[in-house]
């Protein structure tokens, strides 16, 4: 059997996930769609950020710098490069974060969180983590954090294994 | 504590995560991530469909006649009903799907499964079901697929108690 884009695949080779496994793919897909809907609209209509600047603004005040490669933060957020520049350019006019060129290096621009994008995320950030934690957190027990913890490590380890991902930036 | 909207949280009330919660958050966040930018990415190149149409054709193909509601589509996908819209539209073009009115009931637009759009599911199920057996199910054995299964089922059911969730359409 073979998957790779060059041959046609044949159906009958497929192998089709049985009932209890679309059962379980379905409701991850469920779980992961309507929990990141509620978190965008939480962010949407009680702060001034789409949960998409929140995101930016994560990885900015994870470094120390608050700084960070616009290469970075593609290969960060898994946004198409088309995408996260567009998004960027919106977010610089509103002030939330700065772009920092770095010609010499040769490895492309920077972008660096302003004060007000750090107030934004300050501000914004209690009433996120407190929808997480009901949302997410509180209807798991501590066993099943720790299975979570190791589905997403596995899942995450076939990813790193696999030829074409995570290898695109 | 509050985290109603009609007050400003006091950061020092907030639950914050402790860090081993932080790192499962992130991990599972960045899991999914990876997922969809993987799966998305073999869509795009691999058929002549995106995530977002395979995703409307999957809803179409469920059901007996190929065909539902708008509105239904806006809350089984959770998008913003301006996105299915626009997106609704494009599909319409390429015929993957087609328009039918029913003023009768009042009860809004259908969409409709053309027979191109079920040759194009047809044609790109076999390869996106490999993958997603490569990076999803292949990695889990059988008790962290009942985790799993769980776990969503806890999160989703957490979501369905909470006043504003899936209520919005």
């Amino acid at each position: 059997m073979t998957t790779s884009p060059e041959t046609t695949p044949d159906p009958a080779e497929t192998r089709w996930l049985s009932p209890e496994e679309q059962r379980v793919w379905r409701s991850f897909l469920r779980m992961q769609k309507e929990l990141d809907a509620q978190l965008s609209r939480q962010m949407q209509t009680e702060s001034e950020l789409s949960m998409a600047d929140f995101s930016v603004l994560v990885v900015l005040t994870d470094v120390p710098e608050g700084q960070a490669r616009v290469l970075e933060l593609a290969r960060e957020l898994q946004w198409e490069k088309s995408r996260l520049s567009h998004h960027l350019t919106r977010m610089v006019k509103r002030d939330l974060i700065a772009r920092a060129e770095c010609e010499s290096d040769g490895r492309g621009s920077y972008v660096v969180i302003t004060d007000a994008g750090r107030q934004a995320i300050r501000s914004a950030a209690p009433r996120h983590v407190e929808l997480v934690r009901k949302l997410f957190f509180d209807p798991l027990g501590p066993e099943q954090l720790a299975h979570l913890g190791e589905i997403s490590g596995r899942i995450l380890g076939a990813m790193e294994g696999c030829p074409d991902a995570l290898s695109d930036s």
